[in-house]
């Protein structure tokens, strides 16, 4: 019988909020990713203009807040907590808002402020078959967009691209354009790790369907499960974080991009209701599971059954013309033992025609 | 013992909203049936006036716009984008829009606009028991309706007769109720394909409760749960799209419309009824294939039990008198053998008296 | 074994809104029961005065609209579309309304029109315990009520005596009080049949309970199910419908009628909540069943285990002293035969031992 | 094995609203406790004064009503109808609460009228393990309360005792915090039913998790259901009740009473959050009892499974040497019986050896 | 086999409001912890200034209310009630909030008075692997905050020495912002109670993944779904009181300290959601337990069954050459023996392939 090799459970950690105990506001890097450098992705673009480099040194970001360009600052390893404050603080965003940049286990979330919007989201990826999230937020000011990254991911790196290369309406339109076209990655991502999923599932299924025995079934159903509450974790909050996004009334947000966002609005919807699809045909792999499992108890039982039944009566039968007593009639006839095999062929063929006609073979 | 026939899983895709990392309204095709020529299929008519043509010339459209009659284009194939966009951009439709008409995983949804409404809905239809969705778009302008498909389907074809036969009240009136009518048959539509669920449910439901067995029955019931979630996807959008169509203050649709949306709103929500009705009832399949099965196997275990119980008390007596120790003066007896079998028989249904009583026979 | 008798499924029955591809507002009738005459059952009453008779002559009905009486027109039989189309139009009821009367598959409603409110409801009965829909429409004027129905129902026939007779404040009140005392017999209606499935549920309930085998109860665990799920598409939406009419602003709804309405929601509210009851109880019955036949299983096993542990040793024993050594001490001692015996005595009853103490038996 | 004692199944009774074919407003008794007689508590009092007894003449009752004293009323005994109906009229009450009041089967609500409020709710009690409910109604008007009880129950006389002593501040307010008193105790006996239905949930797991069989214990936990339903369906509709208590605009009800009904929602809410809790865990433990059954078969299996295989391959071998073959070489053998033995053994302590490592003994 | 250890069944229990029978706002303890003492740690600060000491005699606290300082009065002990009422009537508080103070049942909520709000919130600890409510109050005045608890918990330490070593910007803030921080260390203890709880469940899913039996796991995921609905018991209403209490127009809290609520009200939301997740997957256990069972049967049946097969037969063939017939020719062969071995090593290989071919081996 096949060894149980046994994974690593995964569960859904519940991490702290903050550091035990500190006083609000504080802030405290709770990740894991501790990269000691903060990495700096520092664009700036109009539509004639575009600059692109990348440093270590925090204060080269502070020269392009005044520029009449668009500004993108992206910032790669939160661990660095004093860079990130110092950045915070040049931009003059509040306590709590640095406080969550770094707050690793922060749910989705919006806060409008007076000169900016604050957003809160996940990055979903999959390392090695494991579901892992990436924190990340984001500050859109008038002119500029600031994103927080655990590390350094490429879900960004295509846009670039096309800022750098001028492709779309992207280079022409404000701060607010941009910010939707990075939520927009984002929702490009859920569609992915979705599609991951969903492979992972049509697998599941198959090893179901088919006869292979795998013990781990129930461990591997498990883990979907938590996978797919995971991905309801980032992505049902992100939905009520689009849908107040869309409703702001805020100078910001220009009117031509309004459109957009109810586009964006569109798609998160789209990705929560294949998300509870997803969960109700996880949910539905249980019940799959207990009926193979009950339908392979039913064939081996079977098959128990029809050799019990078959040799248990014509063993008893060898035995009666085993025993010893002294008279015994049939012991003493030419043919008793030919006649004695027909009776046995006639009672193994009876009972095969009576669980024939049962459709147990 | 059957051997299992393995049917292609039947999984509901997850596809990306737009082709990877383009920049939104790009209009990009994303459906498989790429028939590489687009079909137009005009229809121009007033309650006196009918004229109806086809053609692949996608500026024969242009002559209709201005004329006073209503104007239906219907547009077969969506995999010529070319033609998408210079079709949307002489009805000046907005770029998200000829973004959603090629996206074919965009789900069903209503976007107010000044000139015209814009309508995605999904048309399902069983090809080879398999269940498929088509995406519809539909923009409805003071007069005309323009129709994208993505293959030439037949749901529409009643609908063209009516016209072109004066039938109904569908030739008096505006563009509004053109609209209203399509939206009708589309709803008419998952009425049938309801049907035809109810017919499969029906069929399985008659599998489980007769004895053949059906190793498949399981892949079966699961197939049904995805067709299910299939349709809800497309059927409870739609009845938002509704809803909101009934309370849309815009010019384009007439009062006396109004009255036929509310109808219409009525027959979505019987369907989604329906959906949810057949939802329970196919989830609770598998509760009543669990209970088949372990009547089976109790079955089973029924006739193991009373053949061995049987038979293994009378073996042990038969293997008593086949021992061979010297003294055993039962063997000696005149009618020791004819007495073995009186308690043979004794034995035997005594135990069948036993099992009658307990109701296992 | 007992063998199973097939009933036919029943199947809760999804039809099409109307004949296919016919324009709405087409007047189609969609129901069984096809009696090719239409019988009217006209009540004309006033405080002083009381009038009834029934004919197949729908002008005769013309005549009553006038009178400054209540006139109460009951429609038996919609199959003769013809007839149905002369009243609607005599009674001026829009086209909508006329179809709605026929499609015997519409979902209960409530229509407001300017000089009358149309309401739609299903009556519910049990023929040969089979539940059955009945479709009623309701048109309440400023001095009559219409009701369509598909066959002569005896639900009203109370109520007409009670007119008749002049008990209760009927007489003396206006249409809307008619209509309220109307609906009223209907959601009595519902109680009986809850009270009829009640029944059921219980019958169904003792079955399980006692240990005669009937393989039939999956079957009605599912038909059950069935049939609460048909009460409940019935209830539901009349459910909307009460409350709807409770709030509507009209003048033919008098003032001291609305009391007897916000009575009559209280009890469509306690039908709702019986129906859920009724609900949850049958879908645990699938969970009783299940340990029924699992206890059924058990007990089974039991009997197989004590039986085959028993005498398997026993027969074991046998075996050894059936064998043809030369050398075997045991069979040539004088007790031998005695001794053996003894053995087995001892192995049997310490089994029998074992069995109690493992409460087994 | 034991046999199963048949317990008189409890199902949640549906009763129709009122006799059948009654004009609404008809006052009929339906409930099933039938005193004759109706007796009437009357209870008067003020800051100084106290004033109590009882009578079975409803006109001693009329000379308190104008009293500037608090007059509270409480009626035992409902099958006596027109002595409510005299009662009714002289306070003035609308025929439908007299129809209220005596129709045991009315769901708990709030009516609001000008001079009064009227309150329907349910006590619970369990007489002999089973759960009943009583109909109680309860009329508030500027300075009396009048309640309505079908026979005399003791839940108010501690109520009437803190009035009689002048304890609490019971006694120097008016009639509607006469109300709220009454209402208090009738959620105090909530808990006080949800509390003795947590020991019966208690002793039924313990019941579950002992060895002891016993084949109830399916009806016992549909029987908890039953009850459990029943509970929701006092106190769920009473919370509305509560609720809407606390947002009337009367002039019956004074500011500094609402501060108590505020309190008093608190309490049937967490009424209702522990009726939710029950109902999760009663469900629960259907499942537990599955796997407490399938963990019995499992061990019944094993016993089985180890018998048979020890010693179904010895008696094997003890056959193999019970055949009369002419030619069997260790037949001869001089130690070949005691060779046999050390076979014998070394294969019984092989399959222990196997079992033990399986960890199945 | 084990035998099952019976820990003590730990039922969410239902107690009673009140003492029974009792007045609303009589103020009696309803807990267990009856330490006769009532302890009060009593802290007073402004920026410059802080003051902490530990007091037996409630009039000490008496002083401090003038003060122009934030004073913070812990009270430790809830059993002698009449140092409640002193301290309560000292503060003025209603004698509803008195009694709420000393009844440990009653759940969470917030009530506003015009000088103070009122909050009551459960603190969650576990103790000797049980999980223990702790119930706790909390005033805030306009420059006060009183907190009771039952017992001296540790859960405020660390707040104290913040405030002491002036940590953060807690000591130039008002009493808004104590009550803020109060609440948030409660938040911060609900996620290391889901911390711990999360280890049990992960404990849990190992030792079913685990091939060790261990016939309390029923027990164990009943304790834990227990557990999670007391934790949720506590959660739930905290939410809304955290929900209300960021939406409260009052003087008392200032516009600066609205940010910090709503941070929390983040917060409490993230709990909520783990702990639905939880509830999710100890659910599920439930379920993975059964496929666990199922297929540890499985195997064990598996074992039967081959063991049967095999040697059932081979028994058989023994046993017919163990009879006694006059006329076996097969016995007298000279190689008869041998070939009945080479027969029997022929069946057994040939079950041994057929069973391997089903992947049974």
């Amino acid at each position: 019988m096949a060894t149980r090799r046994r994974k690593k459970p995964q569960t859904a950690k519940i991490k702290p909020k903050r550091a035990r105990n500190l006083s609000p506001g504080t802030v405290t890097y709770t990740g894991k990713k501790t990269t000691t450098v903060t990495e700096l992705d520092i664009i700036d673009y109009s539509s004639e203009h575009f600059q692109r480099f990348k440093t270590k040194n925090i204060e080269e970001a502070f020269n392009y807040e005044d520029s009449t360009n668009i500004t993108w600052i992206n910032v790669n390893g939160l661990s660095n907590t004093e860079d990130i404050i110092s950045l915070g603080n040049h931009f003059e965003l509040h306590p709590l808002i640095q406080e969550d940049i770094v707050s690793t286990y922060q749910r989705p979330k919006i806060d409008e402020y007076e000169d900016y919007l604050f957003i809160v989201f996940k990055m979903l990826h999959y390392d090695d078959e494991k579901l892992n999230y990436e924190h990340i937020s984001l500050v859109m000011g008038k002119d500029y967009v600031l994103t927080f990254q655990e590390a350094e991911g490429d879900v960004f790196e295509d846009l670039r691209e096309r800022l750098e290369h001028g492709k779309g309406r992207i280079r022409n339109v404000g701060a607010d354009y941009l910010m939707f076209t990075i939520l927009d990655a984002v929702v490009d991502n859920y569609f992915t790790v979705l599609e991951f999923l969903s492979n992972k599932v049509e697998l599941l299924e198959d090893k179901l369907f088919t006869d292979k025995e795998d013990p781990n079934i129930t461990e591997d159903i498990q883990d979907l499960k938590k996978e797919i509450l995971k991905i309801r974790k980032a992505v049902v909050p992100l939905r009520e974080v689009i849908n107040r996004l869309e409703k702001i009334d805020s100078t910001l947000i220009e009117e031509r991009t309004n459109k957009y966002i109810r586009d964006l609005y569109d798609h998160i919807i789209q990705v929560n209701e294949s998300v509870e699809i997803y969960r109700e045909m996880i949910w539905g792999l249980m019940d799959m599971y207990m009926t193979t499992i009950s339908n392979k108890m039913n064939e081996v039982m079977k098959v128990l059954t029809i050799m019990a039944s078959i040799f248990i009566p014509l063993t008893f039968m060898a035995g009666i013309y085993g025993m010893n007593f002294e008279h015994m009639p049939e012991l003493h006839l030419r043919y008793g033992y030919y006649y004695f095999w027909a009776a046995m062929i006639l009672v193994f063929f009876g009972l095969l025609w009576y669980f024939k006609r049962k459709k147990w073979l």
